[in-house]
């Protein structure tokens, strides 16, 4: 099944304690994209500036990602300069420009209307609805935020959230968004604003979800090299909802195996810059990666 | 068979966002040989002054923790008081009197002597070297620290490592002991001090087993009430030990075991103040949620 994705197209300065990069193809939609093309087919809503090479687009294409709905607009694309220090878990913003994002209304080719799974990125939550509208009558509706939402919109943001199936968010986001520190009770107010699945991502801890009553707690894949975390959470959301969209079987056993995709997707993209390593994956890694998750958390049941 | 601990007996003040308890019963080698006593004979080494009650020996003993090892000296007992925020994740101490510990020269029994399995709290290194000077020959030997022997102690306390075959510290702690951010590297640097096998505990994100190249990923228990953390990675090393000991099998897959017991006792303890809620366990408590740990982390093989 085709998956739709409405965020970010962005250049991405980063440092950490290893290397620099300067201007590399970044943005929420690109790597929750590029990660989810492993699975299904994907179909990208964006803005571009001016200046967004072709060469870029041309990789999206390559990776069969439906590229007809990045809008290129007079002016210059998104840019964001962050900075890592050693412990590599939280980026420190240097310098945002919004460009051509600030004006950014999503508008979708006809021929996406149809899609039936859709992830909203981290956008302004009057544009995640104004991209529902758009949409004929989709299955499940995935959607993703920040602080700088739930402070500044938050009203906007429960009318959002009462459209959305899945909510995917950090937990500091689960805390300030529900008004409470415990994770668990945290998670039963959020459900109550709309979204049966709750998917906690907590960064080099991994990830909880909460559905129903249960709970399933998922660990993130313990590297010898992070390199630059930038997308790790966008590419987890792309492999956890392109594995989603291609089995098409939204019960609580599936979302757990969607969780570990989304893990080796993230585990994969912070061993390099930008998209460098989940750029050319071989499908066969997902799944020895996906192995070892079942080794790194297996013990053996009561006798 | 037996496990010998030896570490502190106090008595704690903590204030958390939910109550506040005044000198309760605490003390690493309290918590610990509270919970590993589920699982096997627990003997217990400390020193405690004039003021302890005769109550608390007597519930230890109700235990069937061997309390001959616990000396009564001239003097006040350890007392430690601290203070949680709202997401109860460290402890603001507040005060520390080491009254009687200050001088603490742990002095096995003769009857000790013969234990093979041994974990050393968290006490100077000097004195984890006394103490294995004086157990005949251990099978197995594990032991905790802190920062404050890793700063002031690094010289002696790499002495004892080279005599541990089980270290169990936090993350903070792995990471100055070996000077390395990363964790699978800072694991390999630790490893090569001594200890085969490595237990990171990471609070509320559960903990890490560092094994030959395995590593194993346990994740806590999510609880909609964490009531009172102090003690939790005591009961943790508690349980783990006690259930080793108990199998005396130290092959990989019986440690990923002892891990999840371990996390159950932690688990119960955190749910109230003191040793209030571990005192008084069922043994079918501790399956079922080791059971629930098992379904917390199960995700479906690969077809």
């Amino acid at each position: 099944m085709s998956l739709l994705v409405v965020g970010s197209v962005a250049f991405d300065s980063v440092k950490t304690p290893f290397g620099e990069a300067e201007e590399v193809l970044g943005g929420s939609a690109t790597y929750f994209s590029t990660a989810a093309s492993y699975f299904t087919d994907v179909s990208l809503v964006a803005v571009v500036g001016e200046d967004f090479p072709e060469k870029h687009i041309t990789f999206l294409k390559s990776r069969k990602i439906d590229t007809e709905g990045i809008e290129r607009q007079k002016g210059k694309t998104f840019r964001w300069k962050g900075e890592y220090g050693f412990e590599l878990n939280e980026a420190r913003t240097l310098d945002t420009q919004l460009n051509v994002f600030q004006s950014f209304k999503p508008k979708l080719p006809e021929k996406y209307r149809n899609i039936k799974v859709v992830f909203l990125a981290n956008i302004d939550p009057d544009l995640q609805r104004d991209v529902l509208r758009q949409v004929d009558s989709p299955d499940v509706v995935a959607c993703d935020t920040m602080n700088f939402w739930i402070e500044g919109k938050k009203d906007s943001l429960l009318e959002t959230l009462k459209l959305v199936d899945i909510l995917l968010i950090n937990d500091g986001e689960a805390r300030e968004l529900s008004g409470e520190p415990n994770l668990v009770k945290a998670a039963e107010i959020i459900k109550s604003y709309g979204p049966k699945t709750l998917i906690i991502k907590r960064g080099e801890y991994g990830a909880l979800m909460f559905k129903d009553r249960k709970i399933f707690a998922a660990p993130a894949y313990p590297l010898e090299a992070v390199f630059d975390p930038t997308g790790a959470g966008d590419c987890f959301a792309g492999g956890f909802m392109g594995y989603l969209a291609n089995t098409m079987n939204f019960e609580e056993s599936n979302i757990r195996k969607a969780i570990i995709f989304g893990s080796v997707m993230a585990s994969y993209n912070v061993e390099s810059f930008s998209l460098d390593r989940i750029k050319s994956l071989d499908y066969r890694e997902l799944e020895s990666r996906y192995r070892e998750f079942k080794g790194l958390t297996h013990f053996e049941d009561l006798s």
